[in-house]
């Protein structure tokens, strides 16, 4: 096990009928600047809630955050915060208005370019406060200090992390999460799905703790997954998703060992090039990404075909590959392609992704994730 | 799974040579209480580390902390530090000068009895700062906010907890941990695995991902129980128990979940009549335990039997003792005897601990074990 260090501040409130707490959770003696997307908050009764648990609180709003929030939308934020002397953020939404929100708390107090928060690593010394409700399981925002930003514009999507946009609290109540669509619901499953193998999916370091944490949290999401397809107004079910997403990146599951974050590297250049959803994009790369880095990782896939699910197969190569199509008929079962055909794209069309990506530094536990090794990881996904 | 608010704000510093992070972690505009307990603290150098990072501290010491903290020793460093006005607590030992740490952090600014705190669950609303560097990995109070005390004029010993006494850090060096003896080792183990079980072995809730993170904890100790007994200066053993441990009570299990501390509570009881080491108590009581309230953990005894244990026995009884026997024999095997005989302790003698408990409220996750269930369980345990 390698040494970490671990400080995840957020204050988790979870449950039923939770979202009147804020209330008591939102200081009272600073004007708060509410952010949400597409204007879904309206339609199941959280924008409301929010609102009348916020009935003494000086409340202002800003809605539009798209899915993979832009650059040019949350500097409109920021200048609505700055001009208004904003003193706390509360997003609720999804993951993307989350992320949304952890960037414009950054970019607030920030002098200079907010941009190169994202693409420079520029030094953050301070943030606006935030906190979230949240409404839709899939990234684990809400319990970490990540953010991810698109710039159509330039067809970039890069990501940012630091502890000073660690939500204040996060509520999840999982009744809010019965109006997400198929769809919508699917990706989230899918989406934590990734975010664990990425962090699981290396070399063994003799940390068998964080293995079976891991191997925890993708056990629940392949039994619950199907189940919250089929049940999408089951609480239990809803809940235990809900939840599973949190766990899956609140960080606990990195802890000690090796990460391998390729698979969102590409998928991300795969939403800024083709506009397909995140979590689509990892179902794609993750299955060809696997079997072209099989060498470095083939004691944790084998490990992942046995444990997961169960394959017996005594030839090792055999059972890695079951193990890989187990996975990929997994997120296909839940309506997620596992191809770039299926989305439409092109090889040629998507190989660019892979000169722009090795240009910077090789990916992957090992850092051997070069330029031509995502091309193939591309052309396995064709 | 039921409503819950996590929040859980102690920053784990953990690894080989962490102990020099003191210099920057423990504030140096305020006078430092180093604690500690019987002096393997000198032998082991782990004294010398944490004074030479602190070097540019003002730092003033207090020993003797013993196993069990007892309250009139608490009062003497509370008494201390209020004379020189000290402004943060370092523990540096186990979990007992940790427990006897937080409760003196609580009872310097306590306006009245200090007592009252523990046994009249008096209101605390301020504490002293406080940090740890653990050496004896075992009650997870290194990343929870509780503590218990003893009173040995009176027999008692009583916990409390409090969002106050989460350490602000802990350093987990599993390097400090090699100079523990077999007993003190095993004793550890045998305390993690019963934190686990009191949060995991009650009646299924529908949370299965909490139920695969406690067996993910109580298979690590499984496996690295018998390894770290023989390998006692093997690193990843060492590292593995110790994170296990903290896993085990970082309050991350008990999320959303019912829970059964009676075999902690009966298990005081033993200790403070009769200076048998705590997790031994631990080992006596929670077999019989399982068996006398076994109708109402039927579901969760047969997942452990089958999921731990890997029992195949149709027969779902025999299956439950079982695994209730093979537990007992992972105690012993590692040297922890698991009948109030092998600690030439008399029922008799015993019996009056169900007597004074039963004056309490009922214990157990269903408020059903009573004074005469506890004398059935000690009964049991003979």
């Amino acid at each position: 096990m390698e040494n970490f260090t671990y400080h995840n501040p957020t204050r988790i409130v979870f449950g039923k009928n939770t979202i009147g707490k804020l209330a008591k959770l939102v200081p009272a003696d600073v004007k708060v600047l509410l952010l949400y997307g597409g204007g879904s908050i309206f339609k199941n009764g959280v924008h409301e809630a929010c609102r009348k648990a916020l009935e003494k609180h000086t409340v202002i709003e800003f809605g539009g955050i798209e899915a993979n929030p832009d650059y040019a939308t949350c500097m409109k934020a920021v200048e609505l915060a700055r001009r208004e002397q904003v003193g706390f953020l509360l997003s609720v939404g999804g993951g993307s208005v989350l992320d949304g929100t952890k960037f414009i708390a950054a970019a607030i107090p920030f002098k200079g370019e907010p941009w190169d928060i994202l693409e420079k690593n520029a030094k953050i010394s301070a943030a606006t406060p935030l906190a979230s409700v949240l409404t839709l399981p899939a990234t684990g925002s809400e319990a970490n200090s990540f953010s991810v930003i698109s710039r159509r514009e330039t067809r970039q999507k890069l990501a940012f992390g630091n502890p000073l946009v660690y939500p204040v609290f996060s509520i999840l109540d999982p009744e809010t999460t019965y109006s997400l669509d198929a769809r919508q619901t699917a990706n989230g499953v899918v989406d934590a799905f990734v975010h664990c193998m990425e962090q699981y999916m290396t070399y063994p370091v003799d940390a068998p703790l964080q293995d079976r944490q891991a191997e925890a949290v993708i056990q629940t999401l392949i039994e619950e997954g199907p189940k919250v397809m089929a049940h999408p107004h089951d609480y239990v079910v809803r809940a235990n998703i809900m939840w599973a997403c949190t766990c899956a990146l609140n960080g606990s599951l990195a802890l000690g060992v090796p990460q391998d974050w390729a698979t969102h590297m590409i998928g991300h250049e795969l939403t800024a090039f083709f506009g397909i959803d995140h979590a689509r994009t990892l179902a794609v790369v993750l299955p060809s990404l696997l079997r072209q880095q099989k060498a470095g990782k083939q004691a944790k896939l084998l490990q992942f075909a046995r444990r997961i699910w169960g394959i017996t197969t005594p030839d090792e190569n055999q059972a890695i590959e079951e193990g890989i199509q187990r996975m990929e008929a997994f997120f296909q079962s839940l309506g997620v392609p596992t191809r770039l055909s299926d989305h439409h794209v092109k090889l040629a069309d998507a190989l660019p992704i892979a000169e722009r990506l090795g240009k910077g530094p090789a990916l992957g536990e090992r850092g051997d994730i070069t330029g031509a090794t995502i091309a193939a990881i591309l052309t396995r996904a064709e």
